[in-house]
């Protein structure tokens, strides 16, 4: 147990959504003090850093109802119930760009938005990128335009805030590290 | 307009908490068709990448109750209503480190979970650090312990998955990255 774990005394369900459940819990802090603390219950999630023989990444351009703008954003996508990540992110590739991909190796997990949500996202790198000539369809409420960029444009795009995704920062600068190893 | 947005047609509001403000929207597709955007309304965070003079990292390890677990994270808050993002960053870097800096800096900002939330982060750079004798009080329900970690140490806790919050792997891949660079 963690010296500052947080005890849950109470936990009011506020909402069941199809994507979000959410809770406002009362907890003991390490004090013997109470507070509440509102939470948000995610699915979880899956993100492809999948770059060509080309040496581009594959990004996809879309709609966001909460930010109530376009993004740019390499392709992500909630997990299905009791969906394996790799499984999910060679579906969500696939579905949002029709490429596959030979080789899927995990960089990192990490949560998006700790204080108050818990969705945990898995980053994955893809190679060996072919484009399928019959690749499966996507959700239908989701509209997208794929866009192939390379690392000067990427460069830029993340320097003038262009890029402003946090997956999308995490992987690219993952890129730019492994790439100025070599 | 972007040739995607989606038109709200309908706002049910499902909640108004302390922090989170949920919504179900019912929106309009490009193709015309309609579907629900589960929405969560959050005010707004910053984050300091704050590094000393010794070329280390100032980092805060604290329970998340979202996620059930200790994070280690570079100081982060949410915004005051109508509190300006550089005074914010200021702030908290002093309610959670004791800290203030000489030269405090926009990096980038973004957005933490855009497929949800409406949550926009502002990450600054800090340097030219004092620890103050005196520093203002944080919120009163937050427990957090400093740490100050050189950049093998920070390389080998991205590595090995310790480090697993979107906005800190943001924050420190861009440290490393200014540094290769120099």
């Amino acid at each position: 147990m963690h010296k500052y774990e947080e005890k849950t005394l109470k936990t009011e369900e506020i909402f069941n959504g199809k994507i979000l459940h959410v809770q406002v819990l009362e907890v003991e802090l390490p004090d013997g003090k109470t507070s509440k603390r509102e939470i948000i219950k995610h699915p979880g999630a899956v993100c492809v850093l999948a770059v060509t023989n080309e040496h581009k990444v594959v990004m996809v351009e879309q709609y966001r109802k909460a930010a109530e703008r376009a993004l740019i954003e390499i392709p992500a996508g909630k997990l299905e119930p009791g969906e394996d990540p790799l499984e999910a992110a060679k579906r969500e590739l696939e579905e949002e760009t029709g490429y596959a991909c030979a080789k899927l190796e995990p960089v990192t997990a990490f949560y998006t938005s700790p204080g108050f949500a818990d969705e945990y996202i898995h980053l994955y790198a893809g190679t060996g990128l072919e484009k399928l000539s019959n690749p499966k369809a996507g959700d239908d409420d989701e509209f997208v335009d794929i866009l192939e960029l390379g690392m000067d444009e990427v460069r830029e795009m993340i320097r003038s805030g262009k890029i402003c995704d946090a997956k999308t920062l995490v992987a690219l600068q993952h890129w730019m590290l492994e790439e100025a190893r070599k």
